[in-house]
């Protein structure tokens, strides 16, 4: 147990979020508790009640930190003319942070409804489909289905990858290669898909 | 509370599975207990302790149940020239067990060493490998990168499509296009990946 401590009100908050991200990726979701959080944080149990109302609303806002940092990164990754950047950009977010990225994926744990949460979400939706090009209303069921592929595949391989699926790809291909070759490979295949029209 | 019964050992290990799954297919598996499921099944709270260790024990039993049954959805779909059958035959078990098809990828819930657990998986494995004719080892990256990416795709749409998250492609569809269409222009995309070589 950390020394007590004194926090500001948004010191303490934001000591929360990251007390609990770092609990997350020690051990997972699964025993995570609003007591062990403080605990980690160094405040008393009651500390965590001032700010979220319980353990699901301390998850949403931190999985909405996940989508607000998403979207960053593939932002940032964006705006070239290949959209495989952007898919490296995802696969890398997912496999630097697996449990806050599951987080994001497990309705079950989170408030959908939480304000923070729907608009994190709809920032990374956004930037989704700013720098894949997602079509607009009315486009055609083969370029929707285009674009469902291509995000089905990354956030696919991201999830598998995260949860070790893709070792017996890896066994098969080629000695030497990493998860990185076989994404590359993987990508290669949806280059259509993936690479934006001039 | 049902009414309580007497069940033969192996009638009584089959009814706690059977409870289990009812309640996972109704509440996820967040709120689960063996008090619970002993409960559903109408046996005493202390009748699951004959058959399984914990928790983790009885709901890996029930991922191998899901796993051999996902394997034998797999090769009855399996055989033809296209391989698109086999993914669909993927996307529809997800979509008719989403619960169950969560669960077989949630390890944190699961015993990854649990012996039926890894039998099932094994055979699941091999299902797929032989309906979408993996490659053997030594084949170069670009085959496997070929298929990691066919089943990344299968299966980062199912878990998309059960979670909801498909929702903004189907809006952007032609109006009437439902999850099945939108999937078989997302396969359509991965056609020569996932047709059979001649």
């Amino acid at each position: 147990m950390n020394a007590p401590h004194r926090y500001h009100h948004g010191a303490l908050r934001t000591a929360l979020l990251e007390a609990a991200e770092k609990l997350l990726n020690e051990g997972g979701v699964g025993g995570l508790t609003l007591r062990a959080i403080a605990r980690e944080a160094g405040v008393s149990h009651g500390a965590p009640a001032h700010h979220f109302a319980d353990l699901s609303a301390l998850l949403s806002e931190l999985a909405a930190s996940g989508y607000l940092r998403l979207a960053e990164a593939l932002r940032a990754a964006g705006g070239g003319p290949s959209r495989n950047p952007v898919a490296r950009a995802y696969l890398a977010f997912a496999r630097a942070n697996p449990a806050l990225f599951s987080l994001m994926f497990r309705d079950d744990r989170l408030r959908p409804d939480y304000p923070a949460l729907r608009e994190a979400r709809a920032a990374a939706g956004d930037a989704l489909a700013s720098t894949l090009d997602l079509p607009q209303a009315g486009a055609t069921l083969a370029a929707v289905g285009e674009m469902a592929a291509a995000w089905s595949m990354v956030h696919g391989f991201a999830v598998l990858a995260i949860d070790g699926r893709l070792a017996p790809f890896l066994t098969r291909a080629p000695q030497g290669a990493d998860i990185d070759d076989l994404f590359d490979a993987a990508l290669a295949r949806l280059d259509v898909g993936l690479r934006r029209k001039e």
